[in-house]
């Protein structure tokens, strides 16, 4: 028989979906399974953005141009404008999700055996776009006990070789929900500037940030210009992760030509999908108010539950709708396993992302798991309940 | 500035999409463009497919799951047994369209410095996906003088090292048109048995052949069930390029399980070409009855045409809608960049993709183009029209 490869047998399952059959054996036993293990929301699509599919007047399904069109650039170039971000629509390339302009970034900056520094806990699929380019994460220990604050800027200087092509952040943070302030953001600047190495920014929460806190684009740092890749995406944003509409955003012409011929290679943007999203652009601003407005609800009453919880320690998050929480448990991958096997109350019971996956130094985040405020003020409330119940009666 | 990457140096223009700024610059101009450049055909999608999307009654855009739901993989399972190809829906991935099946296929079983031997000329993008994943494609030549038909299997036994994955062939051949017969297949069955690796094979023109001629699935024959991994798109087959779904088929379940792990990293496919893909599975025989009927009398005007001009060598293709034709040029890709840019006859010009780019070896392909067709008889009537009058005009 054929062998996989060794970059196929690196590749990691997925800590958000390889509990998935567990689950689904969970649901045919008849158990209620609350999902805080993926960043799915159940906040309604924007209206305008529904319509203008099921309105369209597609008679023949037509590839889109590779990097989406003039038009949708443009309009994003605007979205943009609004955010302190200024950009033409020459300097976007309209990407199939979020993943696919990690992928063609990584793939236009690295070649195989090159280095990515990026603060851990992180987001995990960083791990598969770089093991499937070939490329080493070098992380950073970020800690609980700063809310997964940027680590000293000395400790990434250290790690600095010359495989270091790129520092990759997400901002707002998954699964940290930690928000970099600007002054961060300019200590990063020094050091890509100082090593002429890219600075990518992960910013697909931009609209999620709580207490009164601003974003802080890289592209709205001046004298970055040159290295700093932003990577998009529509799907938290309106609420339509399943567009799989990203985009790619840098004022390095250089880099935005490499990127196109990936565009190219693989043709074109999903056609249905960028009308959604070129119509969610006219989405009103009632609309992200409300959803703000609920996502802080939702964290208030997820941290106050699980700060209720004996032995649970959780991170304080400022944006995104994750959170990091420590549980008095060894393994939280075996938890997490028995919290849809074997544990549930009145056919209840929750399933969490366990942390292990978001961290590239082995034995990290062990008793760590990811929760996403996803769902509603209730449904929270229950699901810790479960997980205060379960830590009762689990044993190691 | 930050450098960009060796691969991304290396990855290529696409020789389909490259002069598309040409072909706008000369529509500003008033000149009409006949796009015999794409396959991208003026096929109407199958009103099945249509109106499943606008019917559709989602108010929260969820991603799907990764590889694609089991009712969407069990119905396509069905459709492969009514092609002879008994697989379940445990052997699918679906994919964002052949594209993605392609990169989770070269990843899973390819690591960096490995080679992926292929007949030439071949799909472009077999280039573009092997340099994003570190690989060497070697090709084997094949000949317009036998309608570009398997070269001898000897051939590729010289081609074969330790660091030879995987033959991969395109059956119906883009851009040949070139049907491989079941002694082909069996020939190249031999060989990936003796040497250990995998035969992938691109069949998204399955339903594309002609002359009462049958198509062979690698997955119909006996004997190599752990070596074959079909990759398979709905973009040809129900003219529905813009929806990006494709599919990844293979016995090898631990081939399969691999894939996974790279579709579990992009999160999902498209959700609401799931949604037309899966109602295109209902599409009526006669849609595809029409279909190639209407091909079949696209080729025969187009090859007829063809021939009539002095100077040109046309391939006769038995599958697919693309041919290569020799022209009396030295470089096809200067020629058609002149074709947009400097002639035009009554304000009308043709596009077509120069052949060079469907070669991995310098220097083949030169005076060749790539014509899909993809129009009406009466537009490619008068696409050949404009192309003869060109030559009669054009200084290498």
């Amino acid at each position: 028989m054929p062998k996989i490869s060794k970059k196929g047998i690196l590749m990691p399952s997925s800590p958000i979906r390889k509990l998935v059959p567990f689950a689904e054996d969970a649901k045919k036993r008849g158990v209620n399974v609350y999902h805080l293990n993926i960043g799915q929301p159940d906040i309604k699509t924007p209206q305008v953005a529904l319509d203008a599919v099921k309105n369209n007047t597609i008679t023949t399904l037509a590839y889109a141009r590779s990097e989406g069109s003039e038009e949708y650039r443009t309009k994003l170039a605007n979205y943009y404008k609004k955010n302190n971000i200024i950009v033409s629509a020459s300097d976007i390339i309209a990407t199939t999700g979020g993943s696919e302009a990690l992928i063609f970034s990584i793939g236009s900056i690295t070649d195989p055996g090159d280095e990515i520094i990026i603060p851990e806990p992180f987001y995990a699929n960083y791990n598969g776009f770089s093991i499937s380019s070939g490329v080493t994460v070098v992380p950073v220990i970020s800690s609980i006990d700063t809310n997964f604050a940027l680590p000293k800027i000395e400790e990434f200087e250290k790690l600095i070789t010359n495989k270091t092509k790129a520092i990759l952040i997400c901002n707002p943070g998954n699964p940290t929900g930690y928000l970099y302030s600007k002054e961060e953001i300019e200590k990063l600047k020094q050091i890509v500037l100082k090593h002429d190495i890219y600075l990518i920014a992960d910013e697909v929460y931009r609209e999620f940030t709580y207490d009164g806190l601003e974003h802080t684009s890289i592209l709205s740092i001046d004298g970055l210009e040159q290295n700093a890749i932003v990577i998009d995406s529509v799907s938290k944003r309106y609420s339509m992760c399943g567009a799989r509409i990203g985009c790619v955003v840098s004022k390095n012409k250089q880099f935005i030509q490499t990127a196109i011929k990936f565009a190219q290679a693989r043709l074109s943007p999903p056609t249905y999908a960028l009308i959604a999203s070129e119509a969610a652009l006219e989405t009103p601003q009632s609309y992200f108010d409300d959803v703000k407005e609920e996502y802080v609800a939702r964290r208030n009453t997820l941290i106050t539950e699980l700060q209720k919880i004996d032995g649970v320690k959780v991170a304080n998050p400022k944006g995104a709708f994750y959170c990091v929480a420590e549980l008095p448990v060894k393994d939280s991958d075996v938890f997490a396993q028995w919290l849809l096997e074997e544990f549930n109350v009145d056919n209840e019971t929750v399933m969490v992302a366990p942390a292990s996956g978001f961290y590239s130094t082995e034995g990290e985040g062990k008793n760590q798991i990811r929760m996403a405020y996803v769902l509603n003020k209730e449904d929270l409330i229950k699901s810790v309940f479960l997980l205060g119940e379960a830590l009762k009666v689990y044993k190691d």
